[in-house]
C-alpha cells in the first residue's frame, strides 16, 4: 500500500499554480483545470474542501486515418496543447419534464470552457465543465475547422483519479449486456472478484478487461462521501465503460468498439457526451440531484406536442412465458421457420402459445376492471419458433400475427373497454431487418391504435461483429425513438444501451430495461439488495421497465419453475416507489392478483408519475425509503425497500400539507416475514395521518413497505 | 516442374471405380463423382476425352457455433460421408430472356444429384451437378433436417484441380473491388506477378492471398482448350474468389468474409450458388454458351409484368465531372457538411457544379435530338461536398436537390421532349443510410417519372468492417433491386458485386459496373486489350455499364486532364457490340459528338438489345468480332475490337437473310490510325451487302471497326 501511494503521487502531481477554478453555485464543489506536463489537459475536483477526483488527464487517442497521408493525422488529442482562451459563465433555469421524479427541475451551474490549440497540428478543441452543487459534467467539443474534419477515435482517455480504495457497486464491463448482478467490493478487489462476477448468473457476454466496470458506478469513500460516475447525452457516440488501474485507483474511460475495434467516427463540429461525477455526503442526493444533473446535461425536449406521451400502467401476456408455462412461439413442428415460406395456418399448434385470443381477452378484462391502461402482448407475431441466437437476419416482419391472434378484433375489444394493447417488437438484435420493417411496423401500430411499443434486442447484433453499446447501435436506438415519435408511439427499449438522460430530449423514450429485470427471478433469482442498488446505478440515466408486482413469489405454485422471487410480497409493492418511472407493469398473472387482491389494491392505486419526490433515507445496497407526490393530485405514496438484512425505518411525514388529513393504507411485512422463508406474510392497516406524524416500519429480510396516502 | 507434377499426382489420385458419371447432351463433357478417402466428395471433369478438371474435393468448413454445445457442431461438411441415393435426369427447355444477347436461350442439361449422409453427425447434404455441352455447374444443397438447422461457414472448399500450368487472365482477389487491370500470366506466375498486379493502377483495396484471384477466371490450356470458372445465382451467399495452390495447380473457393471473418450464415433448407466450369476448344463459346449457362443456372424471372423494363441508351452529366472540368458538389465553402444543418441556399456556389439546370437542359436537348432515351444526372442531390472515404453515415438523403437543380422543371422539360432523366443514388457505401432512405428515394423517382437508377457504392462499407462482396452486401444489392421492382424502377449498380446471372430472375437489374469502366481512361487509362478481356470475364454473369463512346479521346482538348483514351475513336464505336448489354451510355460530351457527328451516327443507330448474336472470331485479350441482330428488327450490327497489336478481320456475312439487301455503313480505323499516336483517324464508307459477302477489315493498334447493316 505504501508503494501504491508513492506511485500515485509520482504519476499525478498537483495541478500547477496556473489552474483555473470554477465552483458550484453553493461553493461546495470545486473544479480546477490546467495544462500539465507536455500540454496535457488535466482537471481535479473537490467537495467541501476534500479532494474527490485527484489530478486526472483528459484526451482522445485517434486512429490512423487510412485515407489521409501520414503525419499529423496520426497525432492524438492527448497532449501538446496550449490554451488560447477560457470563458466562465453561470446558468440558472427551471424546466418542466414531461415525466419523472419531479414536477420541476432546476438546472443551475457554473461553467468553465477552455479553448485549446495543438500547435503542431493546428487542431482546436474545447473542454467544457459544468459544475453543479451535486458534482460536475465535462465534455470535449470539436469546433468546425480545416485541420480536424473527420476523425476516428481509437480510445477516449478521460481519467477519474480516485483518492483511495473506495467501496464500489459495480457490474463487469461488457459491450453487450448490463444484466449481471451488481458486485460490492473495494476498488482493489475488483480484479480478484471479476471472474466470479462474470460467471455469476451467467449473464456476461463480452467483457474486455478484468478491471473493467460499467457506469453508473456508485462508490463510497472511507470518510463517507458518495461518488457516482456516469455520462449524460450519449448521442452519436459509443457507451462509456470505466477501466480501473488498480495500482493508482485511476478509473479511465473505455468506449464500446464497433466490429473493426474502432470506437468513434466523428465529424466536426461535434462533441462527446458529458462525463459526470456526482458527489455528496448524503446518499439520498445520489437518487435525486445526481439524476437531475444527468437530465440537465441533456438538450431540452425536441417534441413540440407531448400530449400523446403519458405515464402508463400495464399488464401483459409475458410472465407466463418467462416462467415457462406458455410459449412465445405457436408451433414446435419445424426445426426452423422461414417467414413467407411456412404456412402457419396449416402448422400444428403447440397448445402453449400465450398470445392467443382468449388469453389476451382475459388480460384486457383484467386491465379494464383494475384501471390498468394497457396490455402488452408478447409472441403475437410470426417468427418466434427460432428467433434467438441463430444469427438469423429475417427473423420477424413485425406485422404478421399468428393465426390465433386476431389483431383487429383484440384491439377493438380492448378499446371498447377503455384499454389499449401495447405493441411488442422483439428484433432479435437483427437491427437492419428491424429498420427495413420499421415503417410498416409503425403504420400497423397507428392503424390498430397502439401508442407504445416494447422493443427487444436479445442476442448477437446483426450487422455481425457489432455490439449492443456501440456508436452505431446507440444511433439505431435513437433512430427508432425518433421514427416512433413521428407516429406518436412511446418506446420501451429492452436490452438497449443504458440510458443517459436522453428521455429529457425525447420523452417518448419512456423507459428501458438495460439491467437485470424481474425476469431473472424466474431464472434463479436476483439478490435481495438488487433493487436498492439499481436506483443508484441503472436509474441515474432514466427509468427502468423493471416489471415489478410479482405477488405470487413462489413460481412453483402455478408452474414447473422452481425459482422464487427474492423479495417479500410487500417488497414487490415497494418497487413501484423505489424503482421510479412513468411506465410500470403489474407483471403477475391476473389469477395471482386475485389471490392477493387486498395487496393488489396498492398496485391499482399507486401513481406512476410524480410532481415531487422526497428521499427519506438511503444507503446503497442497504435500504431506500422515498415519498412521492402523485402528479396532478395531492396524494402521496411512500415506499421502503431493503436488502436481506431487513431494516427498521422511521417515516416522518414532514412533507405533507400542513393541517390536511390523509387516509393512509399501510402495507407491511408481517412480523415473521422473510423473502426466502415466509415471503407472503403481510399486514395491511389503515389509519389517518397528518403532517409531522411518525411511523415505525419494520422491513423483513428482502422486504419493504408501501403506504398510500389519500388526501382527504 | 518435375517436382510439381509428382506432388500433384500424389495428392490427387484418380477416382475410384465406383464413380458415377453424367455426360453433357452432346457427350463432349463428362462429369464423374465419387467419395474418396475418408468419404470425401470428389469430382472430375473431361472434355472430348481430355481431363479438364482433375479429381477435386468438395466440402464446407463450418465455424464452431458459439451457441451450441461442443461436439458434432464443430464437425465440418468435408468428409466422413456415405452416399445414400443418387438421381440422374435430363432437362431441356427454351426460354425468352427480357433482354440480352439472344432472343431465346436453350437450357439443356443432364443432371446428377447425389444425396450424402455424414453418419457421425446425422447430417444430410446433396451435391447437384448439371452438365451442359459447354461445361457444368455444381452446388451444395442442405435439406431441412434436425441435425443441421443453422450453421456458419468458415470456408467453402470447392476445388478445381487444373491439369497444367494454364494461361490465365486474372484480377487480384479482393473483397472490395474488381476495378483492377486484368493480368495475363501462367498460373505459376501469379505469385510473382501479384504484387505488381495489386499496385498497378492502385485499385486494389482488400486482397487476401498472393495467389488469390477473382472470377470469372478465363484460362487457356497449352493444347488450346478454353476454360472459364465462375459462379451462378450468388444469392444470400458471399461472392466466391479462387485461391491457387501453385504447387499442384488446384484452384479452391475462397469466400468473402463479413466483419467477423465468417463467410456464410445458413439456415436449412438452403443451397450454395452454382460453381461453374465452362470448357470449349473454341474461344467464341466462352462469350455465348458460357454466358447462357450462367443464366440457365439462375431461376426464371420473378417479375410478372416486365413491360416497364426496357433497353436504354443514355447520355449524362457525368464525363465532365470524371474528367475534372466540373464537380459533383455545389460549394467548396465548408470543410464538411451535415445534411439538414448546412443551408445550401446561402452557401457560396463553386461555379463548377455540373448538375445545374442549364447544363442538364443542354443534355436533354442533345438526347431528344439524337434519339437517346434518358439523361443521367450525377451530383443533383445535396451531400457531395464530403461524400467519400470519411466513414460518414449520413452522407446523402437521396431526395433533396441542390438549389440549382430544379427537379420538377427538369423532368417536365425532359418529358416534353420525349426524354427521361435517369436517377443517381450514390450511397458512398453507407448502406444502412441508403436503406433508411430507400422508400423516400423510390417514391421520389415515381413522383417525377424516373424509371431507372444508377446506384453507387464507392468507399468503405458502412456497417464498418463489412466488404462489398460479402453475403450481407449481396443481400443488400438484391434487396434494393427487389424494392425498386415494386416501383417499376430499373437498377444499374456500380461498385456492387460482379453479376452471376441474377438478371434472369430480376431483369430490372439491368446492368452493373463491377469492373474497371471507362472512367479509368480519365485516371491514366486502361490497357487497349481491356475490352477484349472483359467479355470473357466480367460479362460472363451479366451486362456492364461500361460507358463507352468517348470519341474525343484526347481529354486535354477540353479539360486540364492529361489522360487519353486507350482506343481509337472507332474502337469506341466497336464497344457497343463487343461489350453487350441493354443499357448503353453515349458517354462523351454533346460538343464532342458535334465534332465527330459522322462517327456519332453509329452510336445513334446502334441497337442495345438483340434477338441473336454471332461471334465471328475471338481470342482472349487479342480480338473479338461479333455480329448482332437488333431485337424487333431485321437490322444487324457488326463490331470488332482488338488489343494493341492490331488485327485483320475477315467478316463473312453468312448470317444475313438470303436474298436480302443490306445498306452497310462501315466505320473503320484509317490506315495510319493507332490508339496512342493517331486515334481519331477514321474512314466511313457505305456499300450494299448481301449474305455471303466478305469484308476485310483492318483494326489499328487499340482499334476496331463497326458496321451497321440496315435491311432494305
Amino acid at each position: 500500500m505504501k508503494i501504491l501511494t508513492s506511485i500515485a503521487a509520482a504519476l499525478l502531481l498537483p495541478l500547477a499554480a496556473l489552474a483555473q477554478t470554477v465552483k458550484s453555485p453553493d461553493g461546495n464543489v470545486s473544479l480546477s483545470f490546467s495544462l500539465t506536463g507536455n500540454g496535457v489537459p488535466t482537471y481535479e475536483m473537490s467537495y467541501k474542501g476534500k479532494p474527490v477526483v485527484k489530478p486526472s488527464h483528459l484526451g482522445l487517442e485517434l486512429a490512423k486515418d487510412r485515407h489521409a497521408s501520414k503525419g499529423i493525422h496520426e497525432t492524438s488529442l492527448m497532449d501538446g496543447f496550449t490554451e488560447t482562451n477560457s470563458k466562465t459563465s453561470t446558468f440558472d433555469e427551471t424546466w418542466t419534464p414531461v415525466w419523472g421524479q419531479f414536477g420541476k427541475i432546476r438546472n443551475h451551474y457554473n461553467e468553465l470552457a477552455v479553448d485549446l490549440l495543438q500547435p503542431q497540428t493546428k487542431r482546436r478543441m474545447t473542454i467544457r465543465f459544468r459544475v453543479y452543487n451535486i458534482g460536475m459534467g465535462l465534455r470535449y467539443e470539436f469546433p468546425q475547422q480545416d485541420a480536424l474534419v473527420y476523425f476516428v477515435i481509437k480510445e477516449e482517455h478521460t481519467q477519474f483519479a480516485m483518492t483511495g480504495d473506495h467501496t464500489a457497486w459495480w457490474l463487469p464491463g461488457d459491450y453487450d449486456t448490463q444484466e449481471q448482478e451488481t458486485q460490492e467490493s473495494k476498488l482493489s478487489e475488483i480484479r480478484t472478484r471479476f471472474h466470479d462476477a462474470v460467471n455469476w448468473g451467467n449473464s456476461s457476454v463480452a467483457v474486455f478487461s478484468p478491471t473493467g466496470v460499467q457506469t453508473a458506478l456508485q462508490m463510497k469513500t472511507q470518510d463517507g462521501l458518495y461518488l457516482n460516475i456516469h455520462e449524460a447525452a450519449c448521442i452519436n457516440y459509443a457507451t462509456m465503460h470505466l477501466n480501473l488501474n488498480d495500482k493508482n485507483m485511476v478509473l479511465e474511460s473505455w468506449l464500446t468498439p464497433d466490429a473493426t475495434g474502432m470506437k468513434g467516427y466523428m465529424q466536426t463540429p461535434c462533441n462527446t457526451p458529458w462525463r459526470t461525477v456526482a458527489v455528496s455526503d448524503d446518499a439520498r442526493d445520489m437518487l435525486s440531484e445526481a439524476n437531475s444533473m444527468i437530465y440537465n446535461l441533456n438538450e431540452p425536449c425536441k417534441i413540440k406536442d407531448t400530449s400523446w406521451i403519458h405515464p402508463t400502467k400495464f399488464a401483459g401476456v409475458w410472465w407466463e412465458m418467462i416462467v415457462g408455462r406458455n410459449s412465445w412461439n405457436y408451433t414446435d413442428e419445424y426445426p426452423s421457420v422461414k417467414l413467407g415460406q411456412v404456412d402457419y395456418s396449416k402448422a400444428k399448434p403447440n397448445g402453449r402459445h400465450g398470445a392467443n385470443n382468449e388469453e389476451v381477452k382475459k388480460y384486457i378484462d383484467f386491465a379494464a376492471k383494475n384501471g390498468i391502461d394497457e396490455v402488452l402482448v408478447e409472441g403475437w407475431n410470426v417468427g418466434w419458433e427460432d428467433w434467438a441466437n441463430h444469427y438469423k437476419d429475417y427473423v420477424f416482419d413485425f406485422t404478421t400475427p399468428y393465426p390465433d391472434f386476431d389483431i383487429k378484433a383484440l384491439n377493438d375489444y380492448a378499446h371498447s373497454k377503455g384499454v389499449k394493447l401495447m405493441m411488442h417488437n422483439e428484433t432479435s438484435s437483427s437491427t437492419l431487418n428491424y429498420e427495413r420493417h420499421l415503417p410498416a411496423a409503425l403504420n400497423l401500430m397507428n392503424e390498430y391504435g397502439y401508442d407504445a411499443v416494447k422493443t427487444g434486442y436479445v442476442g448477437d447484433i446483426i450487422p455481425r461483429g457489432d455490439y449492443h453499446f456501440s456508436q452505431s447501435m446507440n444511433n439505431h436506438y435513437l433512430y427508432v425513438v425518433k421514427e416512433a415519435a413521428k407516429h406518436h408511439i412511446m418506446v420501451d427499449s429492452h436490452e438497449a444501451t443504458r440510458p443517459t438522460g436522453i428521455g429529457r430530449t425525447w420523452p417518448n423514450w419512456i423507459a428501458g430495461e438495460s439491467a437485470r429485470g424481474t425476469e431473472y427471478e424466474a431464472f434463479g433469482g436476483s439478490r435481495p439488495d438488487h433493487t436498492v442498488i439499481l436506483p443508484f446505478t441503472r436509474l441515474q440515466g432514466g427509468p427502468m421497465d423493471y416489471t415489478p408486482g410479482i405477488l405470487e413469489t413462489q413460481l412453483k405454485t402455478w408452474s414447473n419453475n422452481p425459482s422464487y422471487v427474492h423479495t417479500t410480497l410487500v417488497g414487490q409493492l415497494a418497487l413501484y416507489l423505489v424503482m421510479w418511472g412513468p411506465l410500470q407493469m403489474a407483471a403477475d398473472l391476473p389469477e395471482n392478483y386475485a389471490k392477493y387482491d387486498d395487496a393488489f389494491q396498492f398496485i391499482k392505486d399507486v401513481a406512476v408519475d410524480w410532481s415531487d419526490s422526497k428521499y427519506l433515507e438511503a444507503e446503497p445496497a442497504r435500504y431506500i425509503t422515498v415519498a412521492r407526490k402523485a402528479k396532478g393530485s395531492d396524494n402521496w405514496f411512500v415506499g421502503g425497500k431493503c436488502n436481506e438484512a431487513g431494516h427498521k425505518s422511521t417515516v416522518k411525514f414532514d412533507f405533507l400539507d400542513k393541517g390536511r388529513k390523509y387516509e393512509a393504507t399501510i402495507y407491511a411485512d408481517a412480523k415473521n416475514a422473510s423473502y426466502d422463508k415466509n415471503p407472503k406474510a403481510y399486514v395491511i392497516t389503515k389509519r389517518t395521518i397528518h403532517k409531522g406524524d411518525v411511523l415505525q416500519m419494520t422491513e423483513a429480510s428482502g422486504g419493504g413497505f408501501a403506504i398510500s396516502l389519500k388526501a382527504l
